[in-house]
This record gives structure tokens, C-alpha cells and sequence, in this order.
């Protein structure tokens, strides 16, 4: 039951992992136990390391997808009473605007189509005229799409206008730089199974340290206050509740091999090697990009579906899996694509390999035409 | 690096897992994958055989710690303007009864003393006196100090007074008995790490079919909608956000094994095999518990600490633990106590070896007075 003979996964998440990391799921732990808690101390030192956030910043994990750790922050960070601006250039930007709603903080979005990108003068005008607004959740890699917003140009204009900054970094997190000394934020959201290559089952907030001290109170769930799970982490270094201790373990493994492969400069160039031979592999094939290269980013990326009527998902999907690659759905609602991600522990030989998959498969469904008619 | 240099757990969760369970975790799945679906629809499945609760009640299963899952079930169940009566003898009635403030349900307790039981005639007064109370939030085993709390008897209380009944039973589920043809609910909480000896990271709420369908919109929280969680999982057979892949495929395998190990009768009587072997174990060194037999759950069993000037609990743990057993802190304020699992995969020996390993650390602690000044 070794993982080589499973597929290898193309995906925005769970990505494939290494042997080392599942390894680090062979053995129970005592969650009181002091031997767990100096490996969930280790996470968020490490962690903080990676944004230069040490001594500024303070690394809050939390149980659950990464979607909880969105939702937690933005209970905790933003008052009752604040007032979000979310700019929408896609899926996860719209989840953001949902839990805003559910949770009763004021919204306001500024709307672009999904193939844009998030543009700072947007923020700096929405600002100016609305002084009402009290924090701005970005999203920094727009997974449902694939766009790079401009992180570090969007938080000098939210903290020149002194407003808080709220960023989901989730499939960005170790591969692109957010440097907390040169890009001011209150907090950046993350997970463990995205570019750090844990497993999934956990997330992690880190927030500029004289933020949270005032956010006590304001979280709309007692599992979900990162206020609370931070102050009790800090009094008995134990999670508040029942951690996922293999999770956690394969975290720490995974950070590990992080830095042993170099941080985010190795691992954002393999993923950036794997996106550029993603694009030119499957360029060779007909295919084309929904997004400009300018702000494309190396995480995952959304391909248009072939133009020709042997094509369905389904059995693309069916067919490239046989051959050893799980790629992911589109999450367009107007164009039909597929998505390929560029993340996870795999060899250099994995994108050629994915490549040839799909060129195969084109051949088993007959499929001839990829992308005649739309470039019409 | 295998579990058997390490020490067994006998905690309320994590707990030891076995090999096989550990190693459904080597494998990475895709979560949008059909090979993984069908894990979680093979687990919802089993869940419900074990509460009898096919064709009446759903299983949602949900990220996160097991609070999260009390959380999410309190949130989506009681309506906003609901009022819960919480019978309160321990640590997790409280927690239930912080949650209802922070979610902003109308609360009323009744309490008692940490050494007693629930009782059915109670909750009947005070659904009797207060037709605004619209649900009951019962601990069926307090894990706080182990109390079996009656939860048939409640349930029918409840029943007839027409009201909801949300049951916490994470340390119970699977190993007590949980039958919905004869004890009404609405909902019965539980998680992966406990009873079923699954690995912790995610939790599930059985709630009857008839009650999810018309909560609708009652959630407090996104990532915690277990109304929009059922109907995304029905529509898609997949989780709404990612799964903690991992952790499912554990608990699969673990309840695979379950199920050959007999169920919840061979279960629970192993449990309580333990739970007896534990106590007069201990007793036999002079240890008492601090509950009455009646009201023991065969889950965890809080005792005394010695009644020795020597003793002091973190020293007891240390010296336990380098004899291959982690025990539990107590988590009374008045008493000190210490508290011992009797749940999870390890061997007939497990108890034996524990009651050596506590007779060692007497000895070494140079501790010779276990009980005596508290019998006078
Ligand atoms: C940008 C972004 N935000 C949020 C999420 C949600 O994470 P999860 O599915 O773990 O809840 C994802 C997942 O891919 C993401 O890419
Ligand atoms: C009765 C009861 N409720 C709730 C919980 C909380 O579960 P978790 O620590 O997984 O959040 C526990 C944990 O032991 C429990 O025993």
C-alpha cells in the first residue's frame, strides 16, 4: 500500500505528500503531553519564521480546513461592529463575502471578473470613500482561478489609510513571498496541507501580536476564537481543545523539509519550474491558459476545456487518473476549464509525466481539435 | 519508529490507536476524488448502524476537534431564538452551557456537584416549570470526572415534553449503548479520536432527518453549517471544505475493525474489563475513586491523589510515563485527582502493566500513604 502506486495529485489540496511526512503519522500522542506540545511550539515558531513575523506577530493554529482558520480570523480580528471590504476577483474572495454576511459584519465588495486581478487603486478609492471601512480581506492567490493579487502594493495602501488587513493566503503560503517586515498586515491565513506539503486537518492565523491583544470578545464562536485558543496556548502551551496530533506531527515533519529543500525560495522555484512546464507542456498539446502569463500564479492553473465534442470532464478526468494524475474540476460557472496545480511533493518527472497523460488521453477520446475554434 | 516503543495512552483522547488504523494514513487522497468519497459515505453509513438511526437520521461529519462538532450542532439546531436547558455536573456541561452565551441561545442550567449524576426527575421540573425552554444539551458521560449520565431515561423526559435533545456523547459513543428506536434524539455528537479509535481531527453529529431538514439558516457560523454541509455532501458526496484526508481514511479502517471486533457489545465490554481491572488494580494499592461504582462510566476513572506530602502530580506523571503509560491530569478545583483512560487499542496487559507501572512510581516517589488520611 505504498503511495507510488496511487495517483499523484494535481490539486489545490490534499496534495501529494512525502514518505517522510505520512511517516510522521505512525505513532499516537498524549495531547497533554509536553513531548506533542514542543512540536505545536516548534509549528509556530517556524512558522512565523517563514514571514519574519518573530516578535511581532504571533502564530495561532486552529483545528479544522482552511476555511475555519478564514472564518476564525475574521470573527476574531474584525469587532462586531467593523465593516469589510472584500475585493472579489473569484470563488474564495465570494466565501470570504458569505461568512461576513453569516457572521454580521458589515460587507462591501468591488467586483471584477474572475480573469482580473485585485487592483490596489480600487482599494485606495473604496478607502477613501468610505471611511466606514474597517478592515479589507484579500485573498492572495485567487485558487478558483489561479490570479496573483498584489499583496504587498494592497497592504501599503490599507495601512496608509489606517485600516486592518485580513490576508487568506491559503494556497500561497510558503511558496510566494509575504514578508510581515516590508508588508504590513493584522493577519495572514494558511494551512497545513497546502505549499508547506502537510497533510490537511489544520489551519493556522498569524496575527500581528498588538491586534490580538484587543480582539478579546469579539469572536462569534467559542471553537473558532483565535483570541481565546491563543491566550490558553500561551498559559499552558496545550491546544484548547483536542489537537489533531498526526496532523500536527506531519506539519512539523513537512516544515522540516521545508527548509531542508531551501523555504520558500527552493519551493516557490519548483513550484514556478513545474507551472512553466505545466504551460508550455500542455501549449504543445493545443491548450491554452484562461489567465494573462503577467498574473498567473505558479500554484494552480486553469486550462480552457478542448473545444471539441468528445470532450467531457468526466471521462478526461477518468482517463488521466488511469494513467497516474488526479487533476481538478474548473470552478468557472461561464467557461468551461479544467485546473491543474503546480503544488506537492513529486519529482521533477511529475509535470512531464502529467503531460503525457493528458496527451494520451486526448488520443483515447479521440479528441483532435483542442483549441481550433477558440482561438477563432 | 514504531507505536510499541512509545507509551499507551490512557487519556480521554488522543488514545492509542492500532497499527492498521495508523496506516490508512500512508496513502494521500484527492478530495474531490470518488475513491475518497466513497470513504466518507461508507462512514456515514456505519455510524448510523451503530445508533440504529438508518432511514431516520443523518450522519454529518464536520473538521475539526470534537467541540467543534457540539458547537456546530448546537448552532444549526436550536434555532436563534431557542433556550437550552443544560443539567450541568462537569467540565463538559459547562462548555456546552459557554457555547450557548457565545453563540447567544437562551440558557438555563441545573447544578449539580461534580459527583452526581443527572437526574431525569429534574429536567422534568424544570421542563415542566419553563415551556420556553425549546431544547435539553445532556453529557451522556461526563468526561470530566466520568459520570454516566441516564440518557435514556432523560430523553424520554424529554420526548414527552416535546422538546429537542442534543446529546454530547464523545466519550461514549460506540462503546455505551446508543439506541435511536428507543431513545429519541435530535442529535448525538461524537468524534474519530474516542470510542471508535479512529485518530482526533474530525467529529459527527447523527441528527434526525426530520430536525436537519428544517435547519435551515439557524447557524451562527459558515464552516460550521451542518444543515449546508448535509445538503452540499447529498448533492456532491463531497465534504464542503477540505476533509482532513488522512483522518478519514483512519477512522474508516478503524471502524472496520470495530465491527470485527464485535461492535459496541464487545466494545463497551472490553471498556469495562479494563475499567474493572483498573479500579481494583489500584485499589489494591490503596487508591479510591472519587465516584460511586453506580455512577462509573467504564470510560475514565478519576481517583484520588495520594494523600502523601511526597506526592505531587507532575512528578506521578513523569515517572508513570517513563513506564511506558500516559495518564490524565484531574480537572476538579475542590479535590486532587488524577484520572485514568480505560479506552483504546492496546492488549489485555494495558492494565496490568499500568497498575505496576503506578505501584513503581509509589515506590520511587517514596510514597507510602495512598489513602489513609482520606479514610479518616
Ligand atoms: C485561497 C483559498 N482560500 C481558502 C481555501 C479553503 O480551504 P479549505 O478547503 O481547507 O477549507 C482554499 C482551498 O483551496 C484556498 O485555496
Ligand atoms: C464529553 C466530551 N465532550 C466534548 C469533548 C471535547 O472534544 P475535543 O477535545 O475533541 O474538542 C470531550 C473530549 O474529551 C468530551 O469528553
Amino acid at each position: 500500500m505504498s503511495q507510488a502506486s496511487h495517483p499523484i495529485l494535481l490539486t489545490p489540496g490534499p496534495l501529494t505528500t512525502s514518505d517522510r511526512t505520512r511517516a510522521a503519522m505512525l505513532r499516537d500522542w498524549g495531547s497533554w503531553d509536553s513531548d506533542f506540545n514542543q512540536i505545536t511550539a516548534r509549528i509556530r515558531q517556524q512558522v512565523l519564521r517563514i514571514v519574519h513575523g518573530e516578535g511581532t506577530h504571533e502564530c495561532v493554529p486552529l483545528q479544522g480546513s482552511g476555511t475555519f482558520s478564514v472564518e476564525a480570523a475574521i470573527g476574531t480580528v474584525v469587532p462586531r461592529g467593523g465593516h469589510v471590504l472584500v475585493p472579489n476577483n473569484g470563488a474564495y474572495c465570494q466565501r470570504i463575502a458569505r461568512i461576513c454576511k453569516v457572521l454580521g459584519r458589515e460587507l462591501t465588495t468591488i467586483d471584477y471578473t474572475e480573469d482580473r486581478q485585485v487592483s490596489a487603486a480600487d482599494v485606495d478609492r473604496a478607502l477613501a470613500a468610505d471611511p466606514t471601512i474597517t478592515h479589507v480581506a484579500l485573498v492572495h492567490c485567487e485558487t478558483g482561478t489561479g490570479v496573483l493579487n498584489p499583496l504587498r502594493e494592497i497592504a501599503l495602501v490599507v495601512a496608509r489609510h489606517g485600516r486592518g488587513l485580513i490576508v487568506d493566503a491559503m494556497s500561497s503560503f510558503g511558496a510566494l513571498e509575504i514578508d510581515a517586515r516590508k508588508t504590513p498586515f493584522d493577519a495572514v491565513v494558511a494551512a497545513s496541507g497546502k505549499c508547506l506539503e502537510g497533510v490537511p486537518g489544520m489551519g493556522f492565523v498569524i496575527v500581528r501580536r498588538s491586534t490580538l491583544e484587543k480582539c478579546e470578545g469579539n469572536s462569534h464562536s467559542l471553537a473558532m476564537d483565535l483570541h481565546d485558543q491563543w491566550v490558553y496556548m500561551g498559559k499552558t502551551t496545550q491546544w484548547r481543545f483536542t489537537p489533531p496530533t498526526h496532523v500536527v506531527a506531519a506539519l512539523d515533519e513537512a516544515i522540516t523539509q521545508y527548509f531542508e529543500e531551501g523555504g520558500l525560495e527552493a519551493r516557490g522555484g519548483r513550484y514556478a519550474r513545474n507551472c512553466d512546464a505545466l504551460i508550455s507542456g500542455l501549449a504543445a498539446l493545443g491548450f491554452r491558459t484562461y489567465l494573462d502569463a503577467a498574473i498567473q500564479a505558479p500554484i494552480i492553473v486553469t486550462f480552457h476545456a478542448p473545444d471539441d465534442p468528445k470532450y467531457d470532464f468526466k471521462t478526461f478526468y477518468q482517463e488521466v487518473k488511469k494513467r497516474g494524475y488526479i487533476l481538478y474540476p474548473g470552478k468557472l460557472t461561464q467557461v468551461e476549464t479544467f485546473r491543474v496545480g503546480c503544488m506537492g511533493h513529486f519529482g521533477e518527472a511529475g509535470i512531464p509525466g502529467a503531460v503525457a497523460a493528458v496527451a494520451e488521453t486526448l488520443k483515447a477520446m479521440g479528441i483532435r481539435q483542442v483549441s481550433a475554434a477558440a482561438l477563432a
